[in-house]
């Protein structure tokens, strides 16, 4: 499933050398993986399995500066479902372009939201997560 | 009670004209409320009571700009504790000088944490709020 | 002008009671008035003239909480041009509701970019408030 | 060169499930980064060579989670300095404790502010960059 967001960059999103920082692009990508998630009702769907889904990490490369009034696509993919954990890319394209500003991978896994430990994907949640993975 | 804190500006505390944005006022405003709280050890004890500060209206000057690389103190006093509500004012100082770049007046409730409900300021939540206001 | 945005409600938008914090209410408000901004090509239009709208206060209500999951509408309208400043209301609602969130009233002025120093709102730059005002 | 900055967890450093979300997390690093900076008078000296230290990528790994009123202790250290870029670790801690909630490796290149082009890194600017590395 490749999805997307769009993101107008504002002022606050932009440093003190006119570059949009970090932090702005961390939001864009959070923002953009909830919104994949809520389009598959999957937050809903963990919740009352009692399970949330769990950043474990990311690695995300800034690729290009972008800058005041730009207008950015924000895709995100689920790439792969093993035993315990899933895989995510995203990137930040200029709207309409081929031109990559960030790209990223993220590690998933999910918790029990009792003890906040890591559960084999199985079942419904896999079928779940399948959904997401296969509707590209 | 008058306290403060100090925050340095930074990249992305700024906008696009140089300074210091609104949003990253509001989260200087908010921290230096935590921290009056805290240092009165206010936020567990309203917790045990299960109740909540509950901010209702808040009303900023921005007086004058600021810009990368300066310091910010943030001081908040309480100045008025009604039969429901409280007053709470918070002035942003360049370091070390009389210079007003943000001046906030803020009311607040106690709200029961079961039902999101305002509740009267009686007994001992009163007491601990008249502990914060009288200190100054 | 009557304009608004919808922004649904992120697990980073609540705090320790489930409520949505104030520091996100004030970037919806924020992100709504850019949005309205643009689309008047206000940004663009002033920019050009060597104007930034700079914000003077802001006296906002938080009348109700908001939860996990909600989808707000973020209302603004620009209510009054003065001499040198404008005023702007700006109205939260839960989704397809008359329920007010938050309601919000906001000051501006136009600077110029070259000394922050306030100008008198007059010629192409008051038509140009004028076209938000009362297109609503 | 190690150091380290103190942050408190508030509530809006939380998510719906109690712990500390990405977006808080990265806030926290970023501030942790312009303090050591700081300390070495790194960005005013970049900024009058024209230069300014520009992240190309970082791999953050979340181990634990945290929780409101935690405090966090985060660590920053110089470590390899490359002909073009330079790596920087940081670790999270429970105050006081080995516990590592969180660790990450940042990139970092010294870029031309007038065309965002990345150089070499040699000569004084090398010197500043090798001033925090070894002062660990």
């Amino acid at each position: 499933m490749s999805d997307y967001i769009t993101i107008r960059v504002r002022g606050y999103h932009i440093d003190q050398h006119g570059q949009v920082h970090d932090r702005a692009h961390t939001e864009f990508l959070e923002e953009a993986r909830w919104t994949l998630f809520e389009n598959f009702n999957a937050i809903d769907f963990f919740s009352k399995l009692d399970l949330a889904l769990t950043i474990v990490s990311n690695h995300i490369n800034y690729r290009r500066p972008c800058f005041l009034n730009d207008t950015l696509e924000i895709h995100t993919r689920v790439m792969r479902i093993g035993k315990a954990s899933c895989k995510m890319e995203q990137k930040i394209f200029l709207e309409g372009t081929d031109t990559v500003i960030v790209d990223a991978t993220n590690i998933f896994v999910l918790t029990d939201k009792r003890n906040y430990e890591a559960i084999q994907i199985e079942g419904s949640a896999r079928e779940k997560l399948e959904q997401l993975a296969s509707s590209s």
